[in-house]
């Protein structure tokens, strides 16, 4: 704000000067007190001069029976999970009242590196909302995989520079930091007196205070109470993640008491299209927590200006005077309804539609990302070393997985994907560098009874995971998401059934949000007449790739035993 | 942190290595949930490793049936108030348990500017606690008076570098940033993006959301609930002050509640030596907290992690993993008495006695500061211009003044001080560079009936105040702390009868904790026998000539209307 700005807007506070705009007759939620107050909002440019008994303004707009809101803060996110590019994923949440989202961006840079988080960036800085970049500190996320790009620590001292920039990203390598890794460290430590955000799933006890004391504040990665109860104790943040694949809300949220709720806030870490399309976006969370029996000002608090205290974003989270004026007009406090958005002062969405024009930003170097060596038949052949193997199993609505032990099917020497017992054949396919690498390893819970499903959207390297009945169609399927440069395929007897084009870095569609959705669908449905019972197979697909989340997965290297950190040879 | 001592601390977190010291079998307030739990903390060089099942340590205290809190932090304080030379104060409070005071040193650097704070903290690098500093804003406090130095915008920005300053001190000049005065608006822009600590009393509505809007974040004198609880809801942190002269924490504890308590906390501001002695710090201020009914475990976060996140004080505030290890043992959290101190991983105080020596650091450019110009009988004399003049009327416990027109005794057309009426003379006397101005007015409330006290702690510029009976004991006593280059007085019928000397800027002395208060017992008891009724006469006395709290004040320039902010002609 320049000097002038300032004085004009303590001009408006005093009521010398008329307000640009005021909000008239609203309820407003004190996000300090707890309160909701009586008090027209005036709106000076940018930012909120006061409530209270303000008349006078350019433009004044009633809302009678409204409760005014501060904008909500998505305070963990890869916006990469929407398969919406940029532009489309703003449209989405802004309207849902969504005004700031905190994020790594490491889906993309684990494809494009700092090339496709620029992209990100000169997206957003058209766009109605704020995007608070934490450098990602895991790219890749870990050794035992390959990505398209990486991010060292000298990157993540100029990433640190750029204007969004206020911290590290969820430290993933939890195991690096506990035993003191130096590359791991280098990074928390060239963030010293930033945030830095931490995920250390199920991680407890000793192990978790050497976490805590390398530098780590938060964690969103609790699934239990008494290991986010822990995490509290020892002085993180606990971001209550519901996502559309990890949905932790309903058993963290007897942790929020009038002890511990300051240090508790709602994030989104990954959501589908589809849920934000027909659930929403945090406008969702807030409203279940308030269904499961949270106060609703407090659940409205636990998703603006807690997250703005944790992550020290001035300016927002309230409704105040110096405050910017990202402020939504909800129709009432139980069902949530975001009925207008206001950002710094502008109308940006009323009734759920965005009122802002998509930016136009050159994609060139986020595109034709797949770059791949052919892929033989004989490379998907497993031989059957033993009848019993470690198969991933999937744990429904988590993103962590079991590590089974189980009885496989072999023919001809080689292990077989068996449909009866629901044990499948998974590869893991390397898209970046035409290395030929691939992964093979068997999954339970799927319920295919035939074809194959694959995708690019694979955590967090975004190589090719496809879950498949036979080789043929996990190599037809495989071959489509090389033919789309990115996407999601359902196919069955070598035919392709139905795909998402995913062109931008493989993980976003250049199509609107209810484009998207109805590709989606109709990839669901054609995975469910597969056989599939899992309510979201691609998702579900997508996160076992990731060897940052218990207990075992699978990457373009191999089986990877997250427990013990390594490759199962 | 270095790298190195960074992978130690992880270690000793894991379990891995010894601690350098536990402190075992102590019920650890944990100030992150509120509550009460068990477990030894391990201490690695400055840092807290861990608290938890720790056994393996180079050293190892029992603290059994004792109570660990975090060291106290003190969020407003101008430790000059006590008189006592910086490590003489950190003697008398670091083992009362405060670890970290911010502080502006406006009283300092309005005598000696730069100079006096640097001095200040070339003292505090070499003691046992945490100084954080806010550049003085403020600094005259007015135009209305003069001072021995002046801090500029670009003062303000060079201070700001200065590795203890974390923002900018008390922006008392209230009226100067609600009417968009340039200077100030200029000191405010530029500590944006770091702390801006408010002092805003009595201003409220419209007024109070045109200071806020400035961009000032916290307050520390509300006197009234009201007051508080509106600038709480207007989103400013509220300091709730218990010192020797103003004492807000009855009016204000109501405040404290569930919703609240994070954005309250607990401040000093002023405290004598003598209440340092007998009563504490923060610590009697928590104690007296506990005692009006606030649960214990609620006044220690109220001393201690709300004002650490309120100033971003990090590694304070808590015993968890990578906090400093600044941790007080407790022998019970209701009469909170304090056992032993830990400042950094080390013992500092033990049963109230300090273990550290005093830093010895050069004084010569904060001494010497009196300069006067040689003050005849005749520039004491009032014309009696009218027989109702505005009196300064003293509120007792408050610093706080009333505005009051009374009619005054004459003699020979001048007006005389009534010990009758209790009117009398009060003048101030500029003392930094020789002006010779000399400010006169009317006081009511010391009950004086013979002699004169004399101060040249006389906030915020330091001039000599003083109050008599007589012109001849006003100049006797204005002439004694010229003589002492600083300090206070009593005399009657031109003897002296008591003196304190302060040769440290005219404001602290160069003697131990206890020889300061012995000396100001006999002052105020000499006071007493001159007749005074105020518990702490020379308190109140040091708060007449502050032209930024209301009603009425004097200055060496004149009567100041400190409603209308202007020279009474």
């Amino acid at each position: 704000m320049t000097m002038t700005e300032k004085a004009r807007l303590i001009a408006v506070a005093k009521g010398d000067q008329p307000a640009d705009l005021i909000l008239a007759n609203g309820r407003v939620v004190n996000t300090f007190t707890g309160e909701v107050l009586s008090g027209n909002v005036a709106i000076c440019g940018d930012r909120i001069a006061g409530v209270g008994d303000y008349h006078e303004a350019k433009q004044t707009l009633d809302f009678s029976g409204k409760y005014l809101s501060p904008g909500f803060i998505d305070g963990h996110v890869h916006l990469e999970s929407s398969m919406l590019d940029v532009g489309q994923y703003a449209r989405a949440v802004v309207s849902r009242g969504t005004s700031a989202i905190v994020t790594d961006l490491h889906e993309i840079a684990n494809v494009c590196g700092m090339e496709g988080m620029r992209y990100v960036l000169d997206c957003v800085r058209k766009l109605p909302i704020d995007l608070f970049l934490m450098a990602p500190s895991c790219v890749p996320a870990t050794h035992l995989e390959t990505s398209g790009a990486s991010i060292s620590p000298e990157d993540v001292r100029q990433i640190l520079r750029w204007r969004e920039a206020i911290g590290l990203g969820e430290v993933m390598n939890f195991p690096g930091v506990i035993n003191g890794d130096a590359t791991v460290l280098r990074k928390i430590a060239l963030s010293q007196g930033k945030i830095i955000d931490g995920h250390a799933p199920g991680v407890r006890g000793k192990d978790l205070s050497a976490y805590i004391a390398a530098g780590i504040g938060s964690d969103h990665e609790s699934i239990v109470l008494e290991e986010a109860r822990e995490k509290l104790q020892k002085g993180m943040f606990v971001m209550i993640r519901e996502g559309s694949s990890e949905k932790n809300l309903e058993a963290l949220l007897p942790l929020v008491t009038d002890n511990t709720y300051k240090r508790c806030f709602f994030v989104i870490d990954d959501r589908s299209a589809y849920d934000l399309l027909h659930d929403g976006d945090i406008d969702a969370v807030v409203r279940r927590a308030i269904k499961l029996g949270l106060e609703p000002v407090r659940a409205v608090q636990m998703a603006t200006i807690n997250a703005a205290e944790y992550f020290r974003l001035g300016g927002l989270g309230a409704i105040a005077p110096s405050y910017f004026a990202n402020i939504l007009a909800l129709d009432d406090l139980e069902n949530l309804s975001v009925n207008t958005v206001f950002y710094r002062g502008r109308m940006v969405a009323r009734e759920g539609k965005p009122l802002f024009p998509l930016p136009q930003v050159d994609n060139g170097a986020v595109t034709g990302t797949v770059n791949m060596k052919p892929i033989t038949p004989k490379k998907l052949i497993m031989p059957a070393t033993s009848t019993e193997l470690p198969v991933i199993e999937v744990v429904p609505g988590q993103i962590v997985t079991r590590k089974r032990y189980l009885k496989v099917s072999t023919a001809d020497g080689q292990v077989i994907s068996d449909t009866e017992r629901d044990i499948l054949k998974l590869a893991v396919a390397e898209r970046h560098h035409a290395t030929g690498n691939l992964g093979l390893g068997m999954v339970t819970g799927f319920g295919l009874k035939k074809g194959a499903l694959a995708s690019s959207v694979a955590h967090d390297s975004h190589n090719i995971v496809a879950v498949g009945t036979s080789d043929e169609d996990i190599l037809a399927a495989i071959q489509e998401i090389e033919r789309l440069q990115g996407g999601l395929t359902a196919v069955a007897e070598g035919q392709v059934l139905a795909s998402l084009s995913l062109p931008i870095a493989g993980l976003l569609s250049d199509e609107p949000l209810e484009a998207v959705v109805a590709q989606l669908d109709k990839l669901e449905q054609k995975a469910s007449e597969l056989g599939v019972r899992l309510p979201s197979p691609f998702a579900t697909l997508s996160f076992l790739a990731l060897p940052v989340i218990p207990e075992l997965k699978l990457t373009d290297l191999g089986l990877v035993d997250v427990i013990e950190f390594r490759l199962i040879s």
